[in-house]
């Protein structure tokens, strides 16, 4: 299915070369001041063609507001959205129309469904990720109401590994490099990388990791809605994505309780637990617990390669592919507004589940007014 | 919420120390054999105190079909069960009704919901995975008419760390160790490891592998239902699972494009393709290509200790821990069946959601009659 | 499907001769003091036997609630609950394991499925509707909290239509008499007429009229999710229902606009408006505007009949059928309960749904706390 | 929310005069080819200013696909549309602002989200449905597969009631006439009463019948989601919709179980049952048997009137509303084509769910290739 959430819904359409891409935005709470120039920032963060390390592709990408907001607030009504798809080399990929590339999902698309839009891989694009930017720019607009701060970086590309605790960083310097990382010198050595594996017609995987602050105790459902449970799933569902973990993660599955353990302290506030250390990422039990929210993805390296391939065609013959179009050689910089947004979507539709689990009384723990 | 799946759908409910663990399968196919000994050796499989490495609570753990079974077979009406709880040392928790454990759900529930059962974590207990094992079972009967076979088993305890490619291990192994390794040296390894973590009042964390084999091509959703997304959700959901990843994962986030793309071969049949690799895992797209699904689970070491621990109680003041009860110092072993059952379900879901996607002809891809 | 419900979401299970009839009740608000005597009277109203208008069959009906509930308050996690099947003459039924019974699921279930559990109508039957019951006593509990009552009557049997106005009854005499009619003497004609009925082998439909009190404003989705669409669906799904209108209704079709609208007067309290008239049945435009809301449904006479009757078997050929079992000549007395557990299961749905709409301040109007 | 169907799924969205109106079918089926005249003439048969009985309102109405048909043939990803809004005269509605008009959803919306667009109704407006109709078009388009035919007609105009059984009427005949009544004579008198109620500054209800011929056996679940609670809650969610019915509905409630009872007679083919009657209206224990499917649907005299109402405004207080804006003074002859799309929707919706309830066989009663 095409819908994301429980409360707060996304649902996208849109191939790559088709007329347009959008969506429709359920259950949004209503009241909440639209600031369509963020929305569009957070468009432009996500563009191709912002710097030698992406592709080429020029997409103006202005978003559109089709319904949904009034006068500037939101109405609680559905948002519908699109951003027009321009730019296109449609034939570019004519040559792909009979042939699977490899790693990509021509193949997997043909065979489930008998019938494909060939063009810019159709649906399997990651243009379709401009829905998810415009949407979790809106649930950025009314988590600021809840006081939730979303941020992701590059923490690695290829073998380069940006070492140490999030904490130590800057984040305000995550935007002043085209890498998006937060540390300069390692952002230079990834842009160095990156240059070097495009000049070789190659490409490059690598991790982003989000945090999330200010999240309020008690987000997060304790079986199958575990709030990191839909978190993964909100993030592998990027493309390209092959992994997701958060707290210690794969790296914690090595140790032992003694050291993981995270150790209440004596506190004055309830609703903001005192922790002696966050090994757990934010998350216990499936539930939020108030400290940092820590995630890391996992991104394979693009399958597109701007060199000679082997491969079948739709015949099932041996064939030999030249990508042409343009590419990225690493998603990870374009991806991080990815993941902040699909953060944002699923911790605004947690927020909004949480206020439905009482009938609101004064000493209600979480659908207590905020002003 | 508490229930999974979108066709094929688990809804469960029960705590640790209540009356009774259950659920309802709904969307389950009709007029699929149901033998009830294979539901219960997946059970059998799930309990504690199996072997010295695990808790030595026992639980009978009999599961009763309450519906939708009639004379040996599925009717498609919903098929509730149960499995009452039994040998439960409900004072062994007495002394944690006021207390917040390290590291476990206690905080969180009582932060969210301002009341919670504190008998054995209550609905935060693992024993909650007894209804998966269930459910999981009821799947795998069914997907025994689709030719999926689902084998998953420990990959890491601690450090140590089964190398090498899954092709070369005896699945039959698995099943003669307690720990569930393929590999009977590591696997002998790996227990005295948990012997001594148990000694010491630790405990471990450690891998799942999980391999898919036989899966039709053409499961999964383009954008938010991708398979490895929705397998994600449900590997995430079982209690101290704290990674997912598929194919190369994490690891493959370091390689080039250059080496992880899985090339097609010439090949005489569409519906199973050949490749050269299985870089991918089985899944391009989120969608399956017919070959292997490879996923591996990360798992925390368990948060009881069996030694003192420092926490706060329900007031905020600090207190000493001692826990009491029976406890896993690895949750491993026992987790294999729970993944096994979780991949089944989800996969079942999704044969049943192809289904749904096509007006079928003679040629439909996916919904054609295999007998 | 068999699940009812966005947040508050009701999953039955259970076939009339199966062990158990059951079900989960997700989503249920913690902290909620349940009163089990209260949900077992609901039971008791809904249980056969009751008088002599009704089947002899005998239920005890003692529902055993299995998790959700601790200390005698809703803990937020799932209820599991269960009423063992008992008291069944399955035998009665072996007659039926072949044949088709006229305007009952047989042949539909037998179609569909390509199996079924022909004793006693298995999952079609009426018993289902104990699942409905204490789910809607549960409700109702809640509902206390906000100030809803809920209050359905006989309103109909066969040609005997109870006239006027709902306003002019006293709502206290339902339970006085078995038909459940809030007027005594049409309450002993309708009697009448069903002892009559029943003396010839026949059986009769009527109607149940639904009255909502103290419904917040606000309920209802604008679209789909309109209050008088999900509350159709609600008594719809009941067995025997052919029928639902709200307001005015098919006889409002008849009318003029400048009869039928309902003008506002001056008022004070913007929360519950001043309407000249209710023609609306307390819901415009899908959402309820505070007043009472006003429902009727229609339910056709019982198709099993004391007679003998023409019908074919599952080989096609004709074959006669007499039935045996014991049988309601009407179930509009018995339907009553269930009908007003089915507008509580959906009222608290759109309560607690109503709450997720705005991130809640001071002012917001729906989430604003009551104690 | 503004979703509705399970497997075929619609979410819509627009306001009256917002920028546009529009929808994304999600689960629509691949491989269809898509005419898209069909689907324009559709809408033109709901489009405004079509006779002198409808709003002079002129809405040219044109579809535009964007995603989801690729050269001519669905391709089983989402299809996302729009209709763009023109010919508006916001200016008309200027004084409703802050205006409460009578038996609309002014009030209900404002209370509901503090927040409005009070242009044409916004939300509420019947123009919502025009994203139901281009749904409607692509249902029926993939139900031409299925053997489905779908056809409602006008039935009732205030007290004009057409009699007799449907099947003695010429179903070419609706088309002919600007009611939409298959009865010439009858469609003559309800359009001199339409007029009369016109020229009075008035409106008035009536009655929509719907049948589904062809509709295959098996279709519906057997619980909550019973096919006619389903199409119930589709008809109730068309604006003005005040009642649902279907077979023999509130008349049946009057009669006898050996008056209404349909008889099997012998046959020889199951798939298509022998009955002595269609009493059910082609739906049994929630689940079609085969026969034609009816069924009637109440609609209440549009609110909006051409003579002063007295009503309130935003501040409590008294004012005189005189409507302007052009409008219908009788909703059903546009309702017949939505009433048919709504029927398009559910049908096929339960049509690709009932696909998913068997793995596959040469055996399966429904998946069976029809092709």
């Amino acid at each position: 299915m095409n819908t994301f959430g429980q409360i707060f819904r996304l649902t996208t359409f849109g191939e790559s070369h088709g007329p347009a891409i959008g969506g429709v935005m359920d259950g949004f709470p209503a009241g909440i001041p639209i600031d369509l120039e963020f929305v569009q920032q957070q468009l432009d963060r996500r563009r191709p063609g912002q710097s030698a390390l992406t592709t080429a592709r020029r997409e103006s990408d202005r978003v559109e507001i089709l319904s949904g907001v009034f006068e500037g607030v939101s109405t609680g009504t559905p948002i519908g959205f699109l951003v027009r798809n321009s730019d296109q080399h449609s034939a570019d990929y004519d040559n792909l129309r009979n042939v699977f590339r490899p790693s990509h999902a021509d193949y997997t698309y043909q065979m489930k469904y008998g019938v494909r839009d060939h063009r810019g891989g159709g649906r399997s694009s990651a243009r379709e990720t401009v829905s998810r930017v415009v949407a979790g720019a809106f649930a950025m607009l009314a988590l600021r109401h809840v006081g939730v701060q979303i941020t992701a970086y590059t923490s690695q590309v290829g073998p380069l590994v940006l070492g140490g605790d999030y904490q130590q960083y800057d984040f305000s310097e995550i935007e002043r490099n085209p890498v998006r990382c937060p540390d300069p010198k390692m952002a230079d050595m990834m842009a160095n990388l990156i240059r070097q594996v495009k000049a070789e017609g190659d490409t490059i995987g690598g991790v982003i990791t989000c945090i999330v602050k200010g999240c309020p105790v008690g987000l997060g459902e304790p079986v199958f809605g575990k709030l990191h449970a839909d978190l993964g799933a909100a993030m592998l569902s990027i493309n390209a994505a092959k992994g997701f973990e958060y707290g210690e993660g794969f790296v914690g599955a090595a140790g032992r309780g003694s050291e993981q353990n995270d150790h209440f302290l004596p506190s004055e506030e309830a609703a903001r637990p005192n922790l002696a250390s966050n090994h757990s990422g934010g998350i216990q039990g499936g539930i939020s617990n108030g400290e940092d929210i820590v995630m890391r993805i996992a991104f394979k390296p693009v399958a597109t390669l701007l060199r000679p391939q082997t491969t079948i065609n739709s015949d099932g013959q041996a064939t030999t592919l030249q990508a042409r179009g343009r590419h990225d050689p690493c998603v990870l910089p374009r991806a991080v507004p990815i993941v902040e947004a699909m953060a944002a979507i699923t911790i605004l539709d947690h927020y909004l589940r949480a206020l439905s689990q009482h009938i609101p009384t004064k000493s209600t723990p979480i659908a207590k007014p905020n002003a």
